[in-house]
């Protein structure tokens, strides 16, 4: 492996290739569920070293069938399904693309931007937003996740209501191939029909099919206000009878309807005292609506619409943001729920979709399977309602120490909560991605003839199994070196 | 053949598999640019029989290698690249979605509708709009267009601006594998990263990877109002000038911006000299613009930005439509002028986009080359400026044949028009798709990492080339038969 490395450091410099010192930032996850071994952390500056780097690896892999070298491609590496971190194999190469930052273009004419893959998400927010444009793109990483990670997970968040997935936001991408040649697909416009859409094969399919090195992606402009609102809401019947109303009144300056459960804010108030829940729920939830207007005098829509649900039932109380002040400091309350959960200890995380006709029915048999196989388990759930995406997230009984709990019935949970989903015609995974943390799920929920096809194209594109190997697609049969590869849990 | 032909009666029954009579509504195209000949058209009633009729043809053919058959996949057969007739061989069997016209299903709650491939885009705008619900889908041909053509071709058409191409509209699909199997997509869901996203690749592609037969669409909220504006424009830079600020001013509302350049609007007045243009061009443009609001009372923003953009320059006057009566009528002007170019004779015809910034570039060099290279020729375009589309069309000089101008300067017509496209970093194919009239254009223009890509997945998804050859890519290098299948023009 050492003539590999060498030539590594030959492409991107002695000082990009990572193999001493500690490497945990690249080989461990963010949820800090596993820690794998890097065989190196390879950190390229342009999508030429990219192409270079594959290239180099594919050629020793080639020599070297038996090696099982693979290439995990990283961004900010906040990944929840372990997508983004090397196995324990120490034979996977980390590509970092985190240097790779450049804001190549700012079309305000085309309502479009191209960057670098490495950019963080926030930087493109300030780039944007000191132009008079809007990258509508919300969601929890945004500090520190890249264009990447986010278009190769086809991330998803707050404003999909609205905007979109990831996938939505995207106009082109520059991939570096699994041969290690660049398709510069780039042009960023909106409408392209010269062939199959490979921009939409790559997004979403988490660096197995190719690299993404750069991306256009879609601006619009910004919006002249944004109001919020918290409105208490008995139950999910109600909660979606406020998404209808809303939906049908304020049309497109909708741009975010989020649902927390009681659970989830009763640990923010646990865990994040100094934070003020606008109207604990009286009920069963509490929504946060966004409405975000081309005219900044248009606050009435909001106002009408949340009165409007109070005389029908679907509100018990609510109250609007008097100030972007105020605004932020509701959204903090729904921002602080991963961090509340996550000092509360140890949980069973699903991000599950739902279609809305579904979801109490969902809820209240998903509950009562879990309660009848642990007593006292406790649920708690959170999420996009507007996109039928939940958090749904499994606590053991109080006094239950947590990480045995996860070891110990994770498997059993997961069980319980996918055959319910399924059951009720949803997804598995919703925004976070399969990575290697649901790649034996995938197979076990998707249909037989959906597997074949996406293994088809795993072969088509990555003959070798070069690229992120053993994420998304368990494995790839017809390469031997994979059952030499370990999966992570 | 005839017991391939036997084995086909024996699935849809004897009346729907048509090999004698008349069968020009099949083998020939839209505009009557070529007809080809069928070896049989075969008209499924449902998914079963579709999967059953491929699986008996994918048999027959593996028997028979060299037989040449193909199957074209044929919705309302309203496509304009020669994509969904067959060609002259005599090989293809026309498979007709046309039966298939079931909507399975009106989810108000989720938003969304399933239907079968066959359903004719006009009468899913009834099925909804009488629910309160809307399809925003517009395109000339939705009297006439299926479902399944529109997703398989990723029709455009006048809303793409706010709502998107025919990719944005499916949140699921449900196709037959080349192999004749039944793969299920139809969960509908806003967020699903289940794998690889098979829906966005076989939207566009065309009928070349699967047969679409079943789709779920995004539905919206019907909008309260929909106003129209008629503006005249004096050039290109001022069309850009007001599309920007109408963007800025009416955001989401916006839902179209359609441009009009003078010379097809005399060729409305000169053939449908029943209809009024509501403002002659004083200077080189028209445009339309449609306002569709969630509140019925705001018609004041479309007022605003008319009134701003006069006052700026980018527009000479401005007229609203005072009712619903007559903002159909500034529509049909607008609708006009593909039938109005049709009476005037043959042309030669591109669907192209272009960034924003490129466009008036694009426009004086395309118009400088063709002027020099045939003195005389007379330029029209038109289209959807909001996103980049223009439809720009080439007429003969005034006293020459069309039809011999047609056959004689087309190709050089093309070659002229498509490299001004590729320097300006547009697309050859905007809305249209490629059918086989571009597919070997698409072959020169894409870069070989792009084509490499298109046929490794053709190949992984339908290894024998069954399905429309010859339609997107040339032909499968790796199947001996297609060099025995001709290439429509």
């Amino acid at each position: 492996m050492d003539a590999l490395l060498g030539a590594l450091r030959g492409i991107v410099g002695d000082g990009h290739v990572l193999t001493g010192g500690d490497l945990g930032a690249w080989e461990r996850d963010w949820r800090g569920r596993a820690r794998g071994k890097a065989l190196a952390v390879v950190r390229p500056a342009c999508t030429q070293e990219v192409a270079d780097v594959v290239r180099a690896t594919a050629a020793y892999v080639q020599q070297h069938p038996d090696c099982g070298i693979g290439i995990v491609p990283q961004g900010g590496n906040t990944g929840l399904v372990l997508g983004s971190t090397p196995d324990e194999s120490g034979t996977m190469l980390v590509l970092s693309l985190r240097r790779m930052q450049a804001v190549r273009n700012v079309d305000a004419t085309n309502l479009s931007m191209t960057v670098d893959a490495g950019c963080i998400i926030d930087t493109l927010h300030e780039c944007t937003s000191a132009q008079g444009l809007w990258l509508p793109l919300s969601l929890a990483a945004e500090a520190s996740c890249t264009v990447g990670g986010v278009l190769s997970t086809n991330a998803g968040g707050t404003r999909v209501l609205r905007f979109g997935t990831a996938r939505d936001f995207c106009l082109g991408l520059e991939v570096v191939t699994a041969t290690g040649e660049v398709w510069d697909g780039l042009r960023g416009l909106r409408k392209d029909n010269t062939g199959y859409d490979l921009r939409q094969l790559f997004i979403g399919s988490e660096g197995t099919l190719g690299i993404v090195t750069a991306a256009t992606l879609r601006l619009y402009p910004a919006p002249k206000a944004c109001w919020v609102a918290w409105a208490d809401v008995p139950d999910m019947a109600s909660a979606l009878g406020l998404l209808e109303r809303a939906r049908y009144s304020l049309g497109d300056a909708l741009t975010a309807f989020e649902l927390m459960d009681r659970s989830a804010l009763d640990l923010v108030r646990k865990h994040r005292p100094a934070l003020r829940v606008p109207l604990y729920p009286s009920g069963a939830y509490a929504v946060l609506l966004e409405y975000c207007a081309t005219d900044a005098g248009m606050r009435a829509p909001l106002e009408d619409t949340l009165a409007a649900a109070m005389q029908q039932g679907c509100a018990t109380d609510a109250v609007l943001a008097e100030n972007a002040r105020q605004s932020r400091a509701f959204w903090q309350v729904r921002e602080a729920i991963p961090e509340a959960q996550a000092q509360e200890g140890p949980s069973v995380k699903h991000d599950v979709s739902l279609p809305l006709g579904a979801m109490s029915s969902f809820l209240d048999a998903t509950a009562a399977a879990l309660c009848a196989a642990i007593p006292g388990v406790r649920v708690l759930h959170f999420g996009h309602l507007g996109d039928g995406n939940l958090h749904y997230n499994v606590f053991p009984p109080e006094h239950v120490d947590g990480r045995a709990f996860v070891r110990d019935e994770e498997e059993r949970i997961n069980d319980l909560v996918f055959a319910q989903v399924t059951a009720h015609g949803g997804a598995i995974a919703a925004e976070h991605g399969i990575g290697s943390l649901r790649a034996r799920r995938l197979a076990q929920v998707e249909p037989p003839v959906a597997m074949a096809m996406m293994h088809a194209i795993k072969k088509a594109l990555d003959p070798t199994n070069l690229l992120n190997p053993g994420r998304v697609l368990l494995h790839s049969v017809q390469n031997p070196c994979m059952e030499k590869r370990p999966c992570l849990p």
